[in-house]
């Protein structure tokens, strides 16, 4: 997606050892109005798929989701990073190893929200190692419901959770693959 | 607002203690055209405001704000509970105590994305006894913004916070006010 890619050319900024910061636009501060764009850029790329829920996972993918889920007209469910006392016992639950923080966490969603009529596109801002992605599957899995989609903004190329997921027969969709870091800047895999 | 009191009614369910849970439609689960109803709210309410940027708390606040924000035509930031790595060590830093999670966070905002110029609408999910809240205008403050208002979707009206609040001449409009739990069910604040 164009727009994106020259946004994250313009505002995004690459620190050493290939950390690219796009929070001044899609992970702190939030532009609505490009999540609108890639809202309207995801529904044209699953237009043909039953979606009637999208699944994504806090904090900087609900966001994007809530955006997104105008152009499906379907309601988002966001799975928990840990066990809040306001949520019932009767969960999904998976673990996902963060690289960001360091460590494992325990991942729910209410088995109220996800059921084995529901048709799942699962929508996240960055995909690098694939963790969180394989996570939101599994619990979409556990539930019986169909995964029909993976909508992610930002995907590392370089790194292989995109192959993972492809490789099991996903249907994944990002918006910018980034391809390598050259001289401090992105260069973008051809899409 | 009558559209949100109606649903809570119907779908909300009232748990011992005093734990209204609304996690089907607001908090777990996400109903986005009723997001865009409370942004249409929150817009006629707010509307003699100069807003021009929107803060929230992770992770329920999000989609909310992100819905909201639309109708504001202004980018949403949203607090962080916890130091990332990928976050610059140059932050506003609060505490804030979450009972529902029996701990304290530190609560921080990139100092990019708020400023002296910001005149800043704080929008949350919930307010109760008002510390996330008190933690959010601190960040505000710390950063010499100016907070225009503060929108809730729902406000325990039987706890003290929004009273704390609006004392301190802070303009609080929250779209449901709980005034109790009567046979199990919700008593609204007249508006």
């Amino acid at each position: 997606m164009r727009l994106l890619e020259e946004r994250i050319l313009k505002d995004g900024i690459v620190k050493e050892g290939g950390v690219l910061k796009v929070d001044s636009f899609l992970n702190h501060q939030m532009d609505i109005e490009l999540f609108n764009e890639m809202g309207k850029e995801f529904k044209r790329l699953f237009s043909d798929a039953p979606i009637n829920k999208i699944l994504t996972i806090e904090a900087s993918g609900i966001g994007i989701a809530c955006v997104v889920a105008q152009y499906f007209h379907v309601p988002v469910v966001f799975a928990k990073k840990a066990q809040s006392i306001n949520i019932d016992g009767d969960v999904y639950q998976t673990k996902i190893q963060s690289f960001t923080h360091k460590r494992v966490y325990d991942v729910i969603v209410s088995r109220k929200y996800l059921s084995p009529e529901d048709h799942v596109l699962i929508i996240d801002d960055f995909l690098a190692n694939g963790c969180a992605l394989e996570g939101l599957v599994d619990l979409v899995h556990s539930s019986g419901a169909t995964v029909e989609g993976i909508g992610i903004a930002v995907e590392k190329g370089f790194q292989h959770g995109g192959d993972l997921i492809r490789s099991k027969g996903l249907r994944l969709e990002s918006l910018a693959i980034i391809d390598r870091f050259e001289n401090g800047t992105v260069v973008f895999k051809e899409q």
